[in-house]
């Protein structure tokens, strides 16, 4: 029999008890072992709750019983997860979570614990919900080196831009009735902001290239500022906004960014709409290998989460290794990734046009209604530093997007 | 240090070479170990390759060696393979395999000696090429339980398809540019009749089971009988017509199949083209999740081969645990399969409206050139033993193909 210790009744706790009561027989057959919740940690009562008997408020219960072999950690934030997790490794006990924020800030230490201890420090559900990506890039993709990481990380965002395409609703509009279907928190900078997605990218960055990628050198952008015109003309261009997030390796340097991006309908990404991510990798060898499922939810991240409960218990007394030293990925500035942009700016076309070509040369433009009194253009493309001292040249810029793809006309 | 040794120095056997060499470092970082190439079996002599001097022609130097802790077998086909394989894991060597006829035919059995002798039977490389499947349906989708699968599983055929919707190729010129290509084998039967695709969704539904599909209980069904006609067809239905594999798990029985289905432009596998693999994996908790990547080709193959040896090293005295028994899985035959499908009929449409709406109600007509002097329609979904039997009293029936989904009209 293999202990377990619930940290966190909250959704993702409470959904992770609830498949492992539902699945218990296929679980422990596939553990190899009785898997059995012998706590759960949570502040709160649960009277009349499947877990009110095994409910306790303090962490030391846990700590200090020697029978329970893995912890799981669903509580989310840095603090008291952080003390917990460091606490249960040290105590020779291996930890589940999916915790990004977590595992972003702490994971190359948590993993060096569990190596000391020859324990587990598992946390396949802290990226892409339901979708395995921390174990195929960890275990499967391990022969190749990896180019590029590129994918649609944050289930709330992309359900947020979906609804401003498909609906024409403004970007309020669509993050309230986010928030009213619980995919959205009451507090949403995290994932508007792309600081969530940041998390996730950092992460994969760091399994992909086995050192540290910090989340605060990653430059990112959040999809605030995306406005329905925006929406109207990506459509118009027959091209979708999402939000990306992007790891590229190549021979002069490594950089990392969040940023919205407008995609044409053509490629891969476009059609991965809602609360779904994907997440495209491209190895030297191996050419470009695409995960894509439901990237939130109660029962998918559970399902993630006891999946690495199902792995610990399989390697009670052996460390899986996970390629993430604590040594610092240098990552460059994005000041010389090249590609193109989509400019806003605001009056007449006929006025600026020399202006626009004196800066950029020639550009494509993209006109939507004349009486919004605007106008569009995409560059050919051209260097992020090269793009912003042209930019700065030109009046009445009332935004810019960048395109996933480099091209020298219209989606 | 841990020596390997490779059996079978064709395409897949000199990308693992290739592989190893190249990435070396690295790889020996994520083993944690010294990968080393002790021996390559084959029967041929390599002068002045690289493996000229680690080349052996006898089996028996790599069994009686006990350096050799990993056996690499690329040979392909049952024998000499199986035997191999059998004396390697009997012999406490973990055995690392890319061939899929060795896995569907023999899989428990090799799973269990490997169990019995705490080594490894890996065989991620057997089933989509450089797609990471098999581990995570074998370790991270192993919380839910697996509904079905569904994918387009070779290559090869899937390459035909392609040529023939997008250069309007007939099934031959398609058929011979994919052996000029190295796409598609000089005998060509075990793809385009579907044998192929049958053994690797006989694998993906015994991890997904836990128990034996056997693959000659399998219901197949291959390409060579599809026209430019029913891609012409398929074609003004906004479809493409697709070679999919199928394992569904349903509460009154399980049942598998291989066949060419119609699949409209909506579903995500239309976009998948040329020798790009695609899988689905439906679970009742995490849903819809897909995997997506070259199916094939020797490098692509090679990694996922070598990921095999790096995990192998990492437990080389630890069984990592297959949920695959020995214990077959009853299949249900497909009469009670529930689609719709299209069929063309020989004559004019106005002569046999009357026996069509007899034999199956209201249908979507779809007709091609006057010309031809033959017209199509979509019934009603209905099971395919009730298809089969009003099929056989309609007149002139030229062809019949499964619809992907249910459907009243036209994709």
């Amino acid at each position: 029999m293999v202990n377990i210790a619930v940290l966190g009744y909250g959704t993702v706790g409470s959904g992770v008890v609830e498949v492992i009561d539902e699945n218990s027989e296929s679980i422990d057959r596939k553990s190899g072992d009785e898997i059995r919740i012998k706590y759960v940690l949570d502040l709160r009562d649960f009277p009349g709750d499947r877990v009110e008997k095994i409910l306790v408020h303090d962490f030391d219960v846990i700590l200090n019983d020697p029978e329970v072999k893995i912890v799981v950690e669903v509580m989310g934030g840095i603090e008291p997860a952080y003390t917990f997790v460091k606490k249960s490794l040290m105590a020779g006990k291996s930890v589940c979570t999916s915790n990004k924020e977590l595992v972003a800030a702490h994971g190359p230490e948590l993993i060096a614990l569990a190596r000391k201890n020859n324990i587990n420090f598992l946390f396949e559900a802290s990226v892409g919900g339901a979708i395995p990506v921390i174990r195929p890039i960890n275990s499967s993709l391990t022969a190749d080196r990896i180019l590029e990481i590129k994918g649609i990380l944050n289930g709330t965002t992309n359900y947020i831009l979906t609804q401003m395409a498909v609906e024409g609703w403004d970007f309020d509009k669509a993050l309230s009735t986010a928030q009213e279907l619980g995919y959205a928190e009451r507090n949403p900078e995290a994932d508007i902001e792309g600081y969530d997605a940041t998390r996730k990218i950092a992460i994969l960055s760091s399994l992909a290239s086995g050192r540290n990628v910090d989340f605060s050198n990653i430059y990112t952008e959040g999809i605030s500022k995306i406005t329905a015109t925006d929406i109207s003309y990506a459509k118009k261009m027959n091209c979708a906004i999402k939000l990306l997030a992007s790891f590229t390796n190549e021979d002069d340097g490594n950089y990392a960014m969040v940023a919205p991006f407008i995609v044409s309908a053509s490629h891969p990404l476009y059609s991965v709409s809602g609360v779904y991510n994907a997440i495209f990798v491209k190895g030297s060898h191996i050419g470009d290998v695409m995960f894509y499922g439901s990237g939130a939810g109660k029962l998918p991240t559970a399902c993630a989460v006891v999946a690495d409960i199902v792995d610990a218990a399989k390697h009670i007394d052996k460390h899986i290794y996970t390629f993430w030293s604590d040594e610092q990925l240098p990552l460059t500035g994005i000041e010389n990734a090249t590609r193109s942009f989509f400019v806003r700016v605001s009056g007449k076309r006929a006025q600026l046009e020399d202006t626009v070509k004196k800066e950029f040369g020639e550009v494509s433009y993209i006109e939507l209604d004349e009486a919004l009194g605007e106008f569009g253009f995409i560059t050919a493309p051209l260097t992020e530093k090269s793009f912003d001292e042209h930019l700065s040249n030109i009046p009445g810029v009332l935004g810019r997007i960048r395109f996933e793809e480099k091209k020298n006309a219209g989606c």
